[in-house]
């Protein structure tokens, strides 16, 4: 995976406000927040997307987001949050390293702004194609 | 905790589309999906929002939500996808029980929609903030 701004942040290349760190993921403000408190964790592998993370980095990824998110909350009194992880340029992922963003969302207009343009399940295929997923898992 | 829709799926009181299970955590497609191939992973745990679950729990959705989005990338074979969990109604929350939505975004006009109105970090107080937030980690 080519460089990107959090690997340099990994590396200590690049600077970076610290929340938490263990062996496996660092986790730290965003530097263009949508609200105060906007906080990233990500992995230390150089992963370019959640799909391609190891198991033990997973499972701390995983642990560090409750851990942050109750930082996060606690500190900044905002009980409502967004957890977004994006996926490809098409997805809004806009560095192509794994980051998981904890976002508060204060009011209205500030935090993650969400479109939900939601139908009906399928019922005649679902039973299929939930199968099909179920065999796809590794 | 009271009841919810998902912790009577959990009980087997109303059925789902099972994509995984494990000891701590279900995945099962979301009946109003945003695209085809929209699943959620849930907790056991009966836990209100991400800060509330406990650290077994929280290794295995990272886990979980890893290997499922495997899945929904190679069955749907739509590489951009984004991970959802919403914390509290004012931040998109309407099942209270802990949720992660993984949703496939095959064209701007399925998936997630999402508005970013980030702006810059106010660098004079970062330090001071990330010190604050560090020290809340638990």
């Amino acid at each position: 995976m080519s460089e990107t701004i959090f690997s340099k942040i990994i590396h200590g290349d690049i600077p970076c406000h610290k929340i938490y760190e263990d062996d496996l993921v660092l986790s730290f403000l965003d530097v263009s927040p949508l609200s105060e408190g906007h906080t990233l964790v990500i992995p230390k592998q150089p992963a370019r997307t959640l799909d391609e993370v190891d198991e033990p980095t997973a499972a701390a990824l995983g642990r560090a987001l409750v851990k942050v998110s109750r930082a996060v909350k606690k500190v900044t009194g905002c009980d409502a949050y967004n957890v977004l992880q994006n996926n490809e340029a098409a997805a809004h992922q806009a560095v192509f390293h794994v980051h998981f963003h904890i976002i508060p969302k204060p009011n209205p207009r500030e935090g993650l702004g969400i479109s939900w343009p939601s139908r009906s399940l399928d019922q005649s295929g679902a039973k299929e194609f939930a199968q099909k997923l179920a065999a796809a898992v590794y």
